[in-house]
């Protein structure tokens, strides 16, 4: 079959052997797979990957030296049932699963792994017991988009935003928009978006946030002030904040961006009491000065992935049409546009989600 | 009166005017006052401390090239009263306050000012409405160390630590010993204690942690997991760990160090779902690789100080004999003895705390 692979970190389009389904499994042929900012990091950073992924004790580490069939985000049809499976959903059903393949080998994740391809290749093997129907009438490339709004449901989930607090969203790439949606799923708001890009504001806006920021013109902060602090509150007078507390309206910050220098920009600007939700994955090292965070007694909740019921979730909002995800897909290419489309989402001033059709 | 005195970036005894209780104040005679690691810190960095102050947005900014006399840990007793007091509390009283001293100029920290004098002097201004009497039969000595203890109180409240949760102490100095102590007071335990200092370990044994770690020998979290992780559970297979995480007992991890490169150890040595209270004062920019703190899904939570309730509760808990603080007393000298209490406490062997006594 053939398959966009990364070999010796750069991306080509070959013929790779067809996976064959374990115990458990089914085989999938690849309707839509999104490319993901992971992946794109992947094939710029491999060997700081292979190097974290090492240090951080995760279940299995690839081999930079074998094939890496990446894609993550996808929807897919059954072809074809293997041992032990109850062949509930039938061959020619639409699925979605979370990107985990298992077998008696352990645990492979689906898109870094040298065990089993991702969905830049035309078909894959994947566990029955993951597997989501798509619902009747959400199409194949909508579906594909639950894995990353799923990541933006989670980290709103795990936010846990209560009465009146204003949520700030840095960075509005698709992690970004993901927690907008999720936002909007909530009824949380107003949501303040900012991006140094107009297209990437217009996206946000489109996807419903109020408040819309270009940082090189305002800072967010005095939009959260104009919201949440009442008039007249000195915020430089620690009695009158003490006393005003319960009337001012607390900032949740979502990092969306992950590259070095953000948290520390953001423990800079944050307000007072604030929360920040990582959801952007810096790879790399970072510098923060504590004493920020230390004085303004911030909390930092690092977020990653979804569970899987918030996955599921978000399949249901998305076929429920309370995630508009039709906005985010701005490009469908096949195997062999693969590479292109990772050298246009470096830049992100035209796209959000490109996504591959590797039966083209 | 005498004072010890920052003085040119130094510690210098010498005369200076006795301050006048403006309105709503008191003129106190300062009994005890202890000597903080801030202090050490102020002397040490006092640029970047001004720095720091001044970008954070503090009230008030000091100026090092006038006199700043240092100690915000203190009991005093009351001398006489200024223009609009009720007079509640009269001459010869002895009380605590919470280390603030407000006027019509303003707010000024009690210790870090140019326009009130701390601790280490003979007299000093505070506000009566901040006042607390000390309780009857309360040493002295043993009051003072209500500031100290409050933050550690603070920092036990902030953690709101829920049913089940394992407590990681990281570093026994006077932070970590407040900490240990607030945790024996809400029952939480059992109280892993790690330093690194063979004094400070006995520290926390007298104060009642219950694990004590020498991390040159072992590390905390192999002692977390013997606690807190049922036998059998694999912490590298994350499908297990999702099945079992209602079994298992998560760690609250209180950084009490303060110096550059803890908290990256703790990211990295930090049980998956950990929550972190920096508790610790970092002044100097740290490095992070948030790979650590994503993967595991981490929550940091930056604390300081305390609410002027807290402060009381703390005071009437010593008073109570629920905090026991007559261990941490490892010295008390005058103010000719405050700059050798400084250097001695800057190598962690021997002292805890230093009580200062000015009127010897």
């Amino acid at each position: 079959m053939r398959a966009a692979i990364m070999r010796d970190k750069k991306l080509v389009v070959d013929e790779i052997a067809e996976p064959e389904p374990g115990p458990g499994q089914v085989l999938v042929k690849t309707l839509a797979c999104g490319v993901c900012g992971s992946d794109l990091h992947m094939l710029k950073f491999a060997d700081r990957m292979v190097e974290m992924s090492a240090r951080t004790g995760a279940p299995s580490v690839m081999d930079l030296s074998r094939d890496i069939v990446m894609g993550h985000e996808f929807c897919a049809e059954i072809l074809d049932h293997g041992p032990n499976t109850s062949g509930n959903l039938k061959a020619g059903s639409r699925v979605c699963s979370i990107p985990i393949a298992f077998g008696p080998d352990g645990f492979n994740a689906v898109g870094y792994s040298n065990q089993v391809p991702g969905g830049y290749a035309e078909q894959m093997v994947l566990n029955e017991m993951l597997l989501l129907e798509v619902p009747n009438g959400l199409s194949s490339e909508h579906a594909a988009l639950t894995e990353p709004m799923a990541v933006g449901y989670h980290a709103v989930e795990k936010a846990n935003i209560e009465g009146g607090e204003v949520p700030i969203v840095i960075g509005c790439g698709p992690v970004g928009l993901a927690v907008i949606a999720a936002l909007k799923l909530k009824g949380v708001g107003p949501i303040i978006a900012v991006d140094y890009s107009p297209a990437r504001r217009r996206f946000a806006e489109t996807l419903g946030a109020d408040i819309i920021v270009d940082p090189s013109e305002h800072s967010p902060y005095e939009q959260w002030e104009k919201i949440a602090v009442p008039e007249g509150v000195d915020q430089s007078n620690p009695m009158m904040m003490m006393m005003m507390a319960n009337q001012i309206r607390p900032g949740v910050i979502f990092e969306c961006v992950g590259v070095p220098g953000v948290l520390q920009d953001i423990l800079e600007g944050a307000p007072r009491s604030a929360r920040i939700v990582v959801a952007g994955v810096c790879m790399e090292r970072d510098h923060i000065e504590p004493i920020f965070g230390i004085n303004k007694e911030l909390n930092v909740q690092f977020v990653l992935g979804y569970a899987p019921e918030e996955f599921a979730t978000t399949l249901q909002k998305i076929a429920e049409g309370e995630i508009d995800v039709a906005p985010l897909i701005t490009d469908k290419v096949g195997v062999d546009g693969v590479a292109n489309a990772f050298e246009q989402l470096a830049s992100p001033d035209r796209h959000a989600k490109i996504l591959v059709e590797p039966w083209r």
